[in-house]
């Protein structure tokens, strides 16, 4: 075979990275996202599949026929969908997170796992009318550590069971659609205190542990024959005293492959994360990754350098033509089941005038519509009685969130600002790049007791609202912050007029316990507006003559 | 004819708002942009033109198919892009504002006006290929009060040669493209201290006057041929004593029909402006308008009253019906010469494979790039020397801007957040919804000196970088701000490192009259992250052994 034959070969089983943009200047993460020049020269020398990331649904619809069209070959296209295409794509269905529906599948198993299948269903439907075949989820990481940096609410429980019932009903709902799915990250990243976008985890847990607990939801999505399986960049002695999963043939090879037979696509997390780019060149992390048994790598960090490593392994001898040839043919497997998606015109036709058609470019149906704000409804808890209403401006709106800038969150008319502003609560956003909120001596002098600085918030009552989820990149500094304290604070100076939290479980049952029961308080798994709208009219409307506590599957429509 | 007839044709001249976006909840301002059910029906029941704003160019060629396709017969598709296609839908060209090259015209007009013929090819090119036909531009007010809230550096400059100058080669470049253009806000806005978003500005010139500035632009853009002309909300006592000039007769039929000799369309600015809106319901408004000599009536609070109150009128005969085809037959007319976008498909074709074809979906073109390069270049200027680079996170950058929610100005990668961050300036920004950097005398006693609350702000020295260009609906807040006393104060304790000031020349040249020489400063009329990139560059990297003052003309490129 050819040099140039070999090239296009290994070309096929690298995965990069785009935004879903049209024009290079609208790129996010130009860092990470290739230019359309990058784009179109890799996808025509043979780079077989491209990661997605932002812009809207219907942009992505013309971007993905764009790819396909500068693509010599049938492309894998995908996303990290976790949590709906409307996660990262503007317009599509934008679901509560998993563990909202872990929540629900305590007191109410089969509608929880229910809705987990529509959860995919909706999914998968909408990602394929985008143009795309591969849906990057479940996460089926077990999170058993709340303190999580990286998984936390993107996991579907905290116990083996709960996954593994719900990722199989999402897994369902997503082959339903007619795309591929991936089971996320093995051997398990559930359990880890590190965020391995910045650093890698260890695990130090046995394997009998990893039996009992990790592995489990792994076990029962391959006997269901899901698609693809990532790998997680993790250490795990027990498993490979040298190496990290995702560059470790014990794991790959010898568990994933041998032990527990899984026989469809392995693709690596991003080796662009720190986890495995501190360690190892962009090369040598494809051909380690190769080497271990990966089908597919992801975003190395230099898509040609990754080629030229695989194939000089090949080459020497170093790796097999088999394991070459094994490879393609899982890939063309895995296309061959959703093969449509390449065949025919992706999404809603366009013709100028089409008789009696809506011409909707919509790729929200009604049914999903209606499955986003169920899911909303069911999440959402609240407790205590209403929020009082203030004369304008005397009170606070103090909201909390992880950054501001190009925030979908925090649109300029998003729920949680207009709906206490109508109520007399002024808003004041506390974010990375703002005036601090907090005394000088929290950080100095390590001085937690009394954290707000209340010089500087003004006078009123202050509702507090919490965007917490625990997300990556952030480094811990989360749980740094001192909510607890100032709630005390702020209730033992009669201020505190309200608590919301949107995201974390654990956070809203930490700080919830805090609260005397005269404080209105209320939570929600998801972020986005629409359960902002669900909370805020709990919070503001709640029958006050009948103070309760609302716990999931008790919501009402307002 | 029958009433429904009747309703059709007057339906026609009635101007709907829409966003960009495929979908409802997509939406930025859902007070002001119908539904997608809402604008399904008002256009199958004649409406005959949809005001455009927000998503993505790609987004827009979609939405403009599907709004030709909902209607029943050709329709008028506009936005208001003063400033580029970029400056309402991503992806487009973002251009400098036009006072920037009202600025260059001092020094070298012969180029000033070969860039404004360019700046209007470019944006009637991108906004056809998005789907519109219809730019609502250019402003051709004389901006002539450094305090206008509204107009400021959206004017083509504050005397009426310049303007006339420049608005002549803008619109040359329109029609070039194709597509038909608007001389707003008739028959003036520039000499206002009022913004008409928020109540009704009055002007207390005479006639004489009116014809030595206001009214200059106009007439040589009539005489040039442009298609329509926009209405001001502005009371004008000498033209009429009763009406605004939207809604008076005296100005629309006898000042612009009849002595200006306009056989145009003639289009209200939008009804639902507080200048108007809160003095006539949304059917009396319409009526007047359209009474008063307006062909096309934009934006009214409610379309089916504005419609029902507009055929009363013609039905008791208060309006002739001749008045009614006239108006009919300048839409057909305008139409007519920009029929070709309703007649074939818009925006590049999308087959599955077509060969040799690069399937851009880039609406800017390499001269277009060239172009917003070029024209942020020309108009940046500088003073001092280079910013002097400092430890990580010993410095401060502080940066002022109207809102940061939803803000295109200043994403996450924004190069006025990244650059200095590498020269070891920390971020923090200062907006309506932060803690505020003002000390409390400065609003409950007045007392403008040293108005920083320098003890929220940390140690180190501090570049000031504001964002500033007099944007409507602020009631003139941004001129409250202490921002002269506030660099005396960091000069007096020699805390200054730089002051930028992107948008307003008025307040660039009143600041930087107050440096001392050994102040780093820079000045862009743009605030896009295209900008910020060259007005950094400048900053941080000027050869600090030649200080020097560079002006418009002089720019150099990194």
């Amino acid at each position: 075979m050819s040099n140039d034959a070999l090239r296009r070969q290994v070309a096929s089983l690298v995965v990069v990275r785009a935004s879903g943009h049209a024009s290079d200047r609208q790129r996010r993460y130009p860092r990470w996202e290739l230019t359309n020049a990058d784009l179109k020269r890799l996808l025509n020398s043979g780079v077989g599949g491209v990661i997605l990331l932002g812009g809207t649904a219907v942009e992505l619809q013309q971007r993905c026929r764009q790819l396909r069209h500068w693509a010599q070959g049938p492309l894998l296209l995908c996303a990290d969908v976790e949590e709906g295409v409307g996660q990262r794509f503007e317009g599509g269905s934008w679901l509560v997170p998993p563990m909202a529906l872990a929540r629900l599948h305590q007191s109410d198993p089969e509608r929880a796992e229910a809705m987990a299948e529509r959860y995919g269903a909706c999914t998968g439907r909408q990602a394929k009318q985008c143009g795309m075949n591969w849906v990057l989820a479940p996460i089926v990481d077990v999170n058993n550590n709340p303190a999580n940096p990286v998984i936390n609410v993107r996991a579907w429980g905290d116990d083996p069971t709960t996954v593994t019932r719900l990722t199989l009903a999402f897994q369902r709902g997503l082959n339903q659609a007619g795309v591929l799915g991936c089971a996320k990250h093995f051997p398990g990243h559930g359990d880890t205190a590190v965020d391995s976008h910045l650093q890698l985890p260890v695990l130090p847990h046995s394997r009998e542990r990893l039996e009992q607990l990790e592995l489990k939801p792994f076990r029962a999505c391959i006997a269901a024959g899901i698609d693809s399986v990532m790998t997680a960049h993790l250490q795990i002695p027990s498993l490979d005293p040298d190496r990290p999963a995702t560059l470790s043939k014990a794991v790959l090879t010898g568990l994933l492959r041998d032990e527990m037979g899984f026989d469809g696509l392995v693709v690596t997390d991003a080796l662009v994360m720190e986890a495995i780019r501190e360690h190892h060149s962009a090369g040598d992390a494809a051909l380690l990754a190769f080497e271990a048994g990966a089908d597919l790598v992801l975003m190395p960090e230099d898509a040609d350098a990754a080629i030229t490593a695989i194939c000089a392994g090949i080459e020497s001898g170093r790796i097999a033509r088999e394991r070459l040839n094994a490879s393609l043919q899982r890939r063309q497997q895995a296309l061959a089941r959703v093969e449509d998606c390449a065949a025919q015109p992706i999404g809603p036709a366009m013709p100028e005038h089409q008789a009696g058609s809506e011409l909707s470019l919509d790729v929200e149906q009604t049914e999903d519509r209606a499955l986003a704000q169920t899911l909303v409804e069911l999440t959402c808890e609240s407790q205590g009685p209403s929020v009082a209403h203030r004369p304008p401006h005397t009170a606070l709106n103090l909201i909390r969130i992880d950054g501001v800038l190009s925030c979908p969150q925090l649109p300029a008319s998003a729920p949680a600002l207009l709906l206490p502003e109508q109520a007399g609560f002024r808003p004041l956003i506390h974010h990375p790049m703002a005036v601090s909120i907090w005394k000088e001596d929290v950080w100095s002098k390590g001085d937690r007791s009394a954290p707000l600085a209340l010089d500087r918030l003004g006078e009123g009552p202050v509702l507090l609202q919490l965007f917490l989820r625990g997300n990556p990149f952030r480094a811990g500094r989360d749980q740094q912050e001192p909510w607890a304290e100032a709630i005390d604070q702020l209730q033992a100076c009669q201020r505190l007029a309200g608590l919301v939290v949107y995201g974390s479980p654990y956070a809203w049952e930490s700080l919830r316990s805090l609260l005397e029961p005269t404080i209105p308080a209320a939570y929600s798994p998801g972020q986005m507006p629409e359960a902002q709208h669900t909370v805020m009219h709990r919070l503001f409307l709640a029958d006050s003559a009948h103070p309760s506590t609302q716990g999931p599957g008790e919501g009402f429509t307002d």
